[in-house]
């Protein structure tokens, strides 16, 4: 496969869609999903063209994805759901159900969460 | 929180405890779930003392994360996973449901998992 740049979150990243952003660093991108599951629900996203968490494990540099996590945490912190916990979760290709191809961590909190969880896209 | 020494994921990695190995680098090593939720469902967990997602993302070197990440894309690849699809899940504190307090990520994928997901530990 390869990166369609037309996905909505290429376009959120070239700032031609607007996101309600909460966090930004060289790497990584992170705005509130449009579709809330929990209180919480923010989406983490890097800023070099990567279809998918198969291709970003793959291809990103140490650099790239450390500066990833480095924005989960921040999201974390900046949400206020760092003490209570919180679930990361990456969907990835059709049988992940995976919606939007540029890889994203979704990021849900604000509530215990339990074992079963609306997983969305 | 601090960590403990005796949490099972640190009984599997001084090699205490058996475990269904999938994958092992410098700094993560991947194993089954012994419960698994999916016809694959594999756990990959840093080498290092880390007890939830939030302290490896704040912590971690560069170089343990990158390390994480090729462990996981090494256990999709290694599983037949990574054309079809999979997802990833990293549950973090109590309203995260995290039930072992070393991080560890679950690989689950084998079949459509669809939006709905039961998420385990």
């Amino acid at each position: 496969m390869s990166y369609d740049p037309q996905n909505i979150f290429a376009k959120i990243l070239r700032g031609e869609i607007p996101c309600d952003k909460i966090y930004e660093n060289g790497h990584a991108l992170a705005f509130r999903d449009i579709h809330p599951k929990a209180p919480v629900h923010v989406l983490i996203i890097p800023k070099g063209a990567y279809e998918s968490s198969s291709d970003f494990s793959e291809k990103a540099s140490a650099e790239e994805i450390a500066g990833f996590m480095r924005a989960v945490h921040a999201v974390a912190e900046q949400t206020g759901v760092l003490d209570a916990g919180y679930r990361l979760i990456a969907n990835t290709g059709a049988n992940g159900h995976q919606e939007v191809p540029h890889f994203h961590v979704h990021l849900l909190g604000g509530r215990p969460l339990g074992a079963m969880l609306q997983a969305g896209r």
